[in-house]
């Protein structure tokens, strides 16, 4: 296969000529990662992924974990691996060089991680909530928490859980009945039982440190009384030696329909009454310290969904060329009826391709611009532009992670389609990627938790400034486009779907708060999270066409028009062929019946 | 679970209720068939499906076939239920009474089928042909051939299998090349390779008879040179005793992502030059009668869909009720703060469910209706009417395969989110009809060749007759439905769209035959199956509303009433929410952009 994982040119594209990330090293912060070293971290990455951490994936997904004596064993296979990660500091590479991190822009992390996401997605998920872990502890730790934990999980010496989720508590956080009693010594001994929890134990390293959301004992009910706790698998030291086992422990492992090679835990906290953790930020406000490394989490869903997709894709579309199949009676070509025709020849496959491409390489926009928006947050110097970036990021979490999750699933059924019956059997990766990107669309906030947040939060936040920062930017986008001849019917197509998405938002936000109309609102919070992803999606498809036409103007090289064309033709299809059946979701969010909320109790529940 | 596979209350509703199919005893040929007769035989299937064959679907997922010394193994449980199908005289019950069938009508067949289809699919698929195979060789085969298969394969004393695909042969016919010679004694010596052969061999049955597809020596290329064997797999003399083995074996099972219970064969015919069959029909018209067992296949598998979709919601309905997890803090019901809320009462949970109830119950209605006409055009009298009746049938076909199948995976996704990560885990049978229902638009035809099949063959046949045959009786349940004050409005917006469809069936019909046309017309076929799915969709469900509004004048029972009001909410809200996105695929249809056509090779393909 010509490609893997991520097609390299359109990554350069979206890097330097879309998002020209490499201006990033004006800033002082960034100064190091110049095009050519950001080349070369990619590059770096690349190579890791798909030579060392490709050909586990299906070992991963056919031997699977095991849970034997009380005890987590993974593939041997991911032990090697796991080593190289941290030996690349490719866990926490955009972490502080303080800590032992590189300071890597994220979206320069970004695409490393895409690499590495896409190459064992169940391996790199156990190391993938480590980022988000040192910048909770970095936030919120006391000195002690730094100096004892930070080092050891950026380097991956230790791995790290976020254990959330009870049995009775999945989406709904206020129902978390995990205790934590005060010692007396300032830590805390805590008892509970959690489900879910990825990588609650493995043996891929000689330590584990779980952070976990706990009810100090007489702490008010709901989710206000929540509180963090870092409770390590084996006690720590002053001095960072490793001392007895802490009394947490996995009790099983779930079977599932895919990402088998990621161990996914129940665990029992406190079962000998002596598990021992300390309080990380203040008392009852455990839920905001939480959500800071959870939004990371979302964002990581995001690039495996994106992987996936991107795998998915560059698979299919490998198959399409190579697999020979049917004629067309009277295709263009006239010669076809010589029974020698690739499948990708057929319009309907071609269709195909064209959806998987266009979203592939828009979810990959997405998140490009997300992490380049976080990272202008941290170093612009004027600080109501630096806000600006984190409102952009803030209403974008849920699309990122909802709304990118869900055209990955989409993406990875259409490569099984094209694979036809083949794609149905063990034999070609599309299979595993369909299962294994099945998850996405669930955990870390199912996407109807994300359409909740989009709708219900981010975009009342501040009075809708949120909103409004991104409309803003979309104009100026359509703006640029509309000056160009080629794309001013794109350009006028596009702003109807965001004048629409407006009107959608005004009468969405503008119903009175009435019982009635909150469960309206949450009847459509699915559709609106749709039509305000598709009309995202839409604006970075046409950022990028705008992007092509200037560089078109540059180059005299065939192929490299070619590819700048098909920027504008993935716009194209998106706005023109897709746009339409976006405005009809928005039609549907306008006008629809309240059949949802009518429909009587006796007709719909078991009788 | 108050009720398993099928809702009941809703099959009723269609079979004596929509379609009156109990009127059908009313022609002699079903006229054993009443009301009680039929409510007996669905009530048996029931049991049947529910009690026995239920319990084995997770054994076969789990155990899976097994290929050892040559042969293919199931799990032990299949046998038993296999006894049970075949003495129950399940396999072929509409078979003729001189066969040894039931002579039932097809659609109350269906209602049987849908049920044991979905208490185990892997295992009904293995006899899921029977009923194709019997009905090929009845209308094709000489007297010997019906005399000595015939009883056999309707009493399941037999198997059968339906031998096309090749490696190099999938969805393109014209590529097989196994080979026929005639060995001059008035059989034939066959030699070649089939793959995907869904129960090519297995330990149920005594023998199993192969239908073949292949080649004559010396033949006409293409599909016009293809004719049709039976292969029996252990030889048969005059008198039906077995004999030796033929030359057909099985040399390998697939590993698939579901249907782990049904072996996937690759089949090696003659490999020690002796494999014998006989011609099934004419030579070179193989493919001919091959599609009149084909047509079966694809109702089967649009009924496995149905049947998958049926199961998951019923699934995902009872969890929803009894699942605790949130509150709404505005909610109507005010109390719900006191966090013990089954999260049906989420809005967005109620929506999945509503689309779910809604696909599910329309998609029953396609395949009955269906039924009904393949029932109708057995016994009408008046020719002309019965030749509507088929063309009703052939138009319908690749909607009751591919978009019915579309649909029911759609279903079983939203199944898998209302479970949230219980539904990504084993734990639930949602996981397993995911996988499993996701093979129904690949096999038989994937559901890009349905679209074609409707496209450019069903569409155009006899002018666009069998259309017009469509459009006639849908414009006559408008016409009630407009009659009916409470669904005036639906009538309305319904009107739209089908005038809209007809918009786009004379803008497709229209475009002048030019090479350009035809990939324009390849590239929206699937688009084209959606928006006439939809259409007949929303018929189904309006005839439903008109049927309840009807049946409320008749009801003073309140759980009745709500009953039927929960049918017209159906109706609403796929017209009235739904509704607006097929008007923006066919908008789609209609203006949308040639990108998929014009994006230049160097853009797509890989580099």
């Amino acid at each position: 296969m010509a490609q893997a994982i991520i097609d390299k040119t359109d990554l350069d594209f979206v890097l330097f000529e879309q998002f020209e990330i490499d201006r990033l090293h004006e800033y002082e912060r960034f100064s190091d990662y110049n095009k050519k070293v950001i080349e070369m971290v990619v590059k770096e990455a690349r190579h890791l992924a798909v030579k060392e951490l490709l050909p586990t994936s299906k070992i991963g997904d056919e031997k699977g974990c095991r849970f034997e004596n009380g005890m987590v064993l993974l593939p041997n296979e991911f032990k090697q691996v796991w080593k190289l990660l941290a030996e690349g500091e490719w866990l926490v590479p955009n972490a502080d060089p303080d800590w032992g991190g590189q300071g890597m822009p994220r979206s320069v992390a970004l695409a490393a991680k895409d690499y590495l996401n896409g190459a064992n997605m169940a391996l790199t998920m156990i190391g993938g909530l480590s980022h988000g872990a040192a910048h909770v502890i970095e936030a919120f730790g006391t000195a002690e928490q730094k100096q004892l934990y930070l080092e050891k999980i950026i380097s991956g010496e230790w791995a790290v859980t976020m254990q959330i989720t009870e049995s009775e508590s999945g989406s709904d956080l206020s129902r978390i009945t995990t205790l934590a009693e005060p010692c007396g010594d300032g830590t805390y001994r805590i008892t509970g039982s959690k489900i879910f929890i990825t990588g609650g134990d493995h043996n891929l390293t000689d330590n584990i440190v779980h952070l976990v959301l706990a009810r100090i004992k007489d702490a008010p009910e709901g989710s206000s009384g929540l509180s963090l706790f870092v409770v390590p698998g084996v006690h720590v030291d002053k001095n960072g030696n490793l001392g007895m086992k802490n009394d947490i422990a996995c009790t099983g492992i779930e079977e599932k329909m895919g990402l088998h090679g990621s161990p996914t835990c129940a665990m029992s906290l406190g079962s000998k009454g002596n598990c021992i953790g300390t309080l990380l930020g203040e008392e009852n406000k455990g839920l905001a310290a939480m959500f800071s490394m959870m939004n990371d989490a979302r964002l990581l869903v995001g690039s495996q969904g994106h992987a996936c997709a991107s795998s998915a894709f560059l698979h299919a579309l490998d198959y399409a060329q190579n697999r020979i199949q049917g004629t067309l009676p009277q295709a263009e070509n006239g010669d076809a009826s010589g029974g020698c025709m690739a499948i990708i020849e057929h319009p309907d496959v071609k269709r195909m391709l064209m959806i998987m491409k266009t979203y592939t390489q828009g979810i990959r926009s997405i998140l490009f611009y997300i992490a380049r928006c976080q990272d202008k947050a941290e170093v612009v110097p004027d600080p109501e532009t630096r806000q600006e970036y984190r409102d952009l990021v803030d209403f974008l979490i849920p699309i990122g992670k909802g709304y990118v999750t869900d055209r990955a699933v989409e993406v990875c059924d259409l490569a099984i389609q094209i694979f036809g019956g083949y794609g149905y059997t063990c034999e070609y990766p599309v299979e595993q990627l369909y299962r294994d990107v099945r998850v996405t669309t669930i955990y870390e906030g199912t996407n109807g938790i994300q359409s909740l947040d989009l709708l219900n939060r981010k975009l009342t936040l501040k009075k809708g400034r949120l909103f409004e920062s991104v409309i803003k930017r979309i104009e100026q986008t359509i703006e640029l486009a509309g000056q160009r001849e080629e794309l001013s019917d794109l350009a006028t197509a596009f702003e109807k779907m965001v004048s629409q998405l407006k009107e959608v938002v005004r009468q969405l936000t503008s119903l009175p708060k009435t019982p009635r109309n909150d469960l309206k609102l949450r009847s459509v919070s699915v559709d609106f999270l749709q039509v305000t992803g598709d009309v995202v999606m839409a604006w970075m498809l046409l950022w990028r066409a705008v992007t092509a036409i200037n560089l078109k103007q540059k180059s005299k090289n065939k192929n490299r028009l070619d590819l700048l064309e098909g920027q504008v033709c993935c716009a194209r299809f998106f706005i023109k062929n897709l746009g339409p059946v976006t405005l009809g979701r928005m039609a549907s969010i306008l006008d629809g019946s309240d059949a949802v909320l009518d429909i009587p109790d006796g007709a719909l529940k078991n009788r």
